[in-house]
This record gives structure tokens, sequence and C-alpha cells, in this order.
């Protein structure tokens, strides 16, 4: 197992992350521990059904289900009346049991519930035990605007259960390594190559994952831990993000996260290289890696123009300037202000004829 | 004028209270300073229509309906909506004038739009200059369920405009007056007396109040700043509270909320001076200045099981056991808890036959 480290926040001073190997006992050493109220993704009763045992038995716990849909506030407030049936106090610890979403929603709720609640948290996604576990953010939909709502709110401990990742399909843990080889680029290219190498192997084998869970979420604390509410130093973490999520708006999310933003990391990459901060061969030595991870996806002019639209919508833009993060080499990450201009447009159309194919 | 001060958060770091005497001035220098959308109670605009002439044509405000079943998530994602179409941006200030209720909603919303926006407050009511602008509290309304909802979150600055006072009805002047003799009463005697000598003059002629609200925020700045999370020492606040609540709550609120509370001081020195903790003496020198404030109301043998059930409710009880707050005399407050139980009935029964009538 992987040595349990903390984490420092502003908000709560510090917060743990533990690795552990027997989930049942951990669930129960919490509900011993106090009063307490579990908030399960509903897709994991079954498959971990002996695990849950003692906490089917207590009722103490509410059923969520997990799919985009469920990020509002309308559903927050369902929750909240399933916890206040529960004759929910404000000494009660929630703990959060299942991905990104049942984290947002759990977050969230314990930000706002009697001026906030307590939370722990088993992320039983690659997604969420390799990067959304630490951070302290929450995200909300509202109406069309994806993440417009959400708090700064991190758990008060955090337990990654290898086994919970056995259940994932493969295109959830090419998800998970996309945002994985995001912030192993910010650090250098050792662990990116590592993970690359062993691509294949980890979609079938997820026993290797904890290694690379392990150090995803250390490079994420460094910079978390300086930056926690996302004003400055940490916006490097951006990096493929503001170039992933205009393809996940004008896909209607068919891609999935970690995926979009592999081709957001070429992307970037590309651009940074029109643009001569990056040298031929540092993009092409980290375009093997990303190209292990990009589905089956072209720019061309049927999409263009709405995938800049997309760029223009992001909240971090000045004015007509996109808040660019892109990329000196492995490791030598910054933000540059670029026109979203027809200039780029180009710039991306032929970044797409070069690298990319709609038969991946 | 009265000096303005600072409030140290342990959210924001500090935040400032100022008093002021040229509302227009002010409000024209907040729109100068950045970028910034006012929201505004609805019944403000005619009356200040003349300060509000640049906010109006700036278009960047949205009006709020002060009422308290505006105090529910659903109210406050519609004002998200009218924000929204205003387009609201993260580096937006929210400007709030109003009341409690504006206070609330604006203080809710800017905690989780865009995880978090800057708000600034203009409070127009007595009860929000001279109590609720400090703090960092905001409560929202669920269900049923009276502020179970909330945050804590101060504003950057509080601008404090005489004139306000001026709109108010009397029973609002007379609700804000038994709020501050709650602060007051945890000093010790002297302002509440003062207060108390010029009570009726204090209902017509408002220029007085900025003296007593500034006296009564200092009272509260010394605790807060110690206690902002009200997890301890912050709770001799509740003083009058929990025993006023329960009326509100037993009568629809019909008795406004500082009136209620000065039911709940009395009634709390007498169950202290039953308790053998108060004087007879200081009983009475209290009871004078609160009668002032106490509308016309009786426990009697149709209510007070109601009232108990109200109190049993209370969410900072420990099993049966009610949090009270209770006096040992003027500047002395004690947190103890006592048994919701027959003996407790009778003792409320005695005080109401003693001290109150229902044609005050």
């Amino acid at each position: 197992m992987f040595d349990s480290f903390e984490v420092k926040s502003k908000i709560t001073g510090t917060y743990s992350v533990n690795f552990i190997s027997d989930l049942k006992s951990q669930l129960n050493q919490v509900i011993d521990n106090g009063e307490v109220i579990f908030v399960i993704d509903e897709n994991l009763i079954s498959l971990f059904r002996d695990d849950f045992d003692e906490i089917i038995q207590t009722q103490r716990f509410v059923l969520i289900t997990s799919e985009e849909k469920s990020k509002t506030i309308d559903y927050a407030q369902e929750i909240i009346r399933k916890l206040i049936s529960l004759n929910v106090r404000k000494n009660d610890i929630l703990i959060a049991v299942g991905g990104g979403i049942t984290q947002d929603i759990v977050a969230f709720i314990s930000s706002i519930l009697y001026r906030g609640v307590e939370w722990i948290f088993f992320p039983t996604t690659l997604l969420a035990q390799c990067d959304s576990c630490i951070g302290s953010k929450s995200s909300i939909n509202f109406d069309q605007f994806k993440n417009l709502i959400g708090t700064f709110n991190p758990p008060k401990h955090i337990f990654i259960y290898n086994e919970f990742l056995a259940t994932l399909t493969e295109s959830e843990i090419r998800s998970g390594i996309g945002e994985m080889l995001h912030y192993f680029f910010t650090d250098g290219i050792r662990l990116a190559q590592e993970i690359s190498d062993q691509y294949d192997e980890l979609l079938s084998n997820r026993s290797k994952l904890p290694y690379f869970i392990s150090n995803s979420l250390k490079i994420k604390k460094r910079i978390i831990e300086i930056d926690e509410f996302d004003t400055s130093i940490r916006h490097i973490f951006n990096y493929g993000h503001t170039f992933g999520h205009a393809i996940e708006a004008i896909t209607n999310y068919r891609i999935p996260h970690g995926q979009a933003i592999s081709i957001g990391m070429d992307l970037a990459n590309f651009i940074s290289m029109e643009k001569g901060i990056l040298s031929i061969h540092d993009f092409e030595l980290m375009h093997k890696i990303l190209v292990k991870n990009i589905p089956s996806f072209i720019f061309c002019t049927d999409n263009i123009e709405n995938y800049c639209a997309a760029l223009s919508r992001d909240k971090k833009n000045k004015g007509n300037k996109l808040g660019s993060i892109l990329s000196k080499g492995p490791g030598k990450i910054e933000k540059i202000f670029i026109d979203i201009d027809q200039n780029l447009k180009n710039t991306i159309l032929n970044y797409s004829k070069q690298y990319l194919t709609a038969n991946n």
C-alpha cells in the first residue's frame, strides 16, 4: 500500500489521503467513530453489498443517481430532503461513496447544510481517485451552464480503495489516464512515459494504477497547497482543459473528460509549437504519449466555428482573449492570452489534419 | 459620524464597517471602483430614487422581494438567473441594498456563484444595521425548517446610512431595539439603561440610533472575532433567542423578531432567578428595561405544550436537554442545559402570570 499523506487547506487546516486495502473494516471504523450518514452511488450497492452490510443495517444512508443531470441545485435539495428524513443533525458527518458527481453533490450539500457539516470521501472512479478527491472544489450545473455554482470545501478524510477500479469500464480508465497525464506533463516526462509504456496493460490490470494515482495526487497537492482557491499558480492545471472543455461542449459530452483533455493538451502543445515556444522534438515526444489516449475526433469546417464559440465562453477569458495554458516542454507550463481569431482557427484545422483522425 | 472599524474574519481576513452620511456619493464611488451588480430591495427604489439614479442608468441591478418566503434556495436560483441575464462574471462584486432578507439571499448567492464572488452590503433596516450585517452568517429556509441552509460569508465592506432608518415603521424600530438590548445585556447595564431612558424618543427621532448601532456592533465584533463559526463563546448571543425563536414559531412570526427575543430574555432571566443564579434585584432591574419592548403576549395552557415542543426542536439541543443561555446579572451570561419537563412548563406559566399581559 502507498503511504497516507496530508493536504494543507486554508479552509479546514489539513485533510488526509489514505490508501486502504480493506473497505469493509474502514467503513465500519467510520460508523463506529461517530454520527454519520452515508450518501452512496446507487450503482455500488449491489457491487459491494457485503462491504455495505453494516451501513444497510443502520439504515443511515441515502442512494444517489450519479448522472451529469444530477449535478443541479434541485437534485441537491432532493438529497437534503432525504437527509432530513434520516434526522440529519449539525454534528453528523456525511460519508460520500462514489465518483465525481457523488463528490460534487455531497461536497456542495456539506457546504450549505446547517452552514456546514463535515464530510468524508471514498472516491470510486479513477478520475475521482487521481484528481478531484483533493483540491476542495465542488461543482454544480445551473440551467445550461456547466459548473457555474459551487464551493471550496474539502472532505476531512479521503479513503482510496483499489478494488473499486476493477468495476470500471475501459473508457473510464482511459479518461482517468488522460487526467493523470495532464498532471504528469506539468511535472516532467518520466511519469507520463511510464504510464504510456504500461498503457495497454493498465486498461485490464488495474492493480498498477495506485502507483500513478499516488503520484498524480502528490503533484496536485504541491500546487493546491499554495493556491487552493485557484487564483494564480493553480491555473497551470487548466493545461488541456480549456481546449478540452470546448471539445466536450461541442460533442455534447460524448467524449469522456480525460480523453477530451488529452486532445486539449496535444492541441495546446501544437499551438505552443506554432508560437515557437515548444520544440518539434518535445511536441513529438508528448504527442507519441498522448495519441494512445486520443479518441476518434477531428476539427473541420463543420465544427470549427462552434468550437471557437465555445472557447470564447470560457469563464477565465479576458475580453476576447483566451487564457491558454501552453507548454514550453514537459514540466514547463505557461499561461498566455491568445486571440480567438481566424489565425487560431487555421492553426486548429492544421493540427487536426496532421494529427487527428475520425477513425482512431 | 461614527468611526469606521474593521472586523477580523477567518474567511476574508478583515472587512470594514463604515458610517456614511451621503448615500448617493457612496453608491457612485462603488460603481466607479469596478464591475458591480446591485441587488436591491424593491421597496427602496421609489423611496431613494434620486440616490439610485446612476444605478438605474447602468441597468446593472436586480430587484428583490424581501419577504420571509423569499428566503429559499428556489428564490436564490431565480435571482441567479437574473444575474446571468446581466452577464454576471466571477470578478463582479454583488452590492446588496436592503434588510436581513436581502442580506441572506445575496450572501448565500455570493457563497455559491462561481465558487464565490465578493459582496458589499448597505443594510437598510435597524436589525440589519445593528446586528446581522456583521457576523458572516447567511440563512436560508428549507421546506418548513427555518434557517436550515446557509453559509459563513461576510461582505467586503458594510456601509451604514442613517437616513434609511427614517423609512422604518415603529414596529421595525422596536424589533431592532430588542436585538440591541440583547447585545447590551451581554455587556452590562449601562447601554441598556441608556436606550431604555430614550426609548420613546427613539421611536420617532431615529437620528440618535447610530450611537446605539455602533455600540451594538462593537460588542458583537469582540465575540465574533474570537468565535466566527459559532462553536463556543458566540453561543452567549443566543441569549433570549432560544426562548424567543420558539415564541416566533408558535405565533407564526406575528411578533417581530426583536420583540420576541425581549420576551425571551425576560423569560431566561426569570428562569435564572428561579434557579438561584440571578438576584431578584437584577431581574427587576432588567425587567423594567425589557418590559418597554415586550408586546402583548401570554403563555397559557393553550400554548404551553406547543411552546415546549418548539423548544425541543431547537438545533442546539443535546437529547432532551435545552441549551439555555441564562443570566447571572447584566454582563454575566452562561450556557446551562436544562430539562424540558413539567417543572419548566410551570416556571414559564408562573413567569407569564406575573409579568406578561395579553393587553400590553
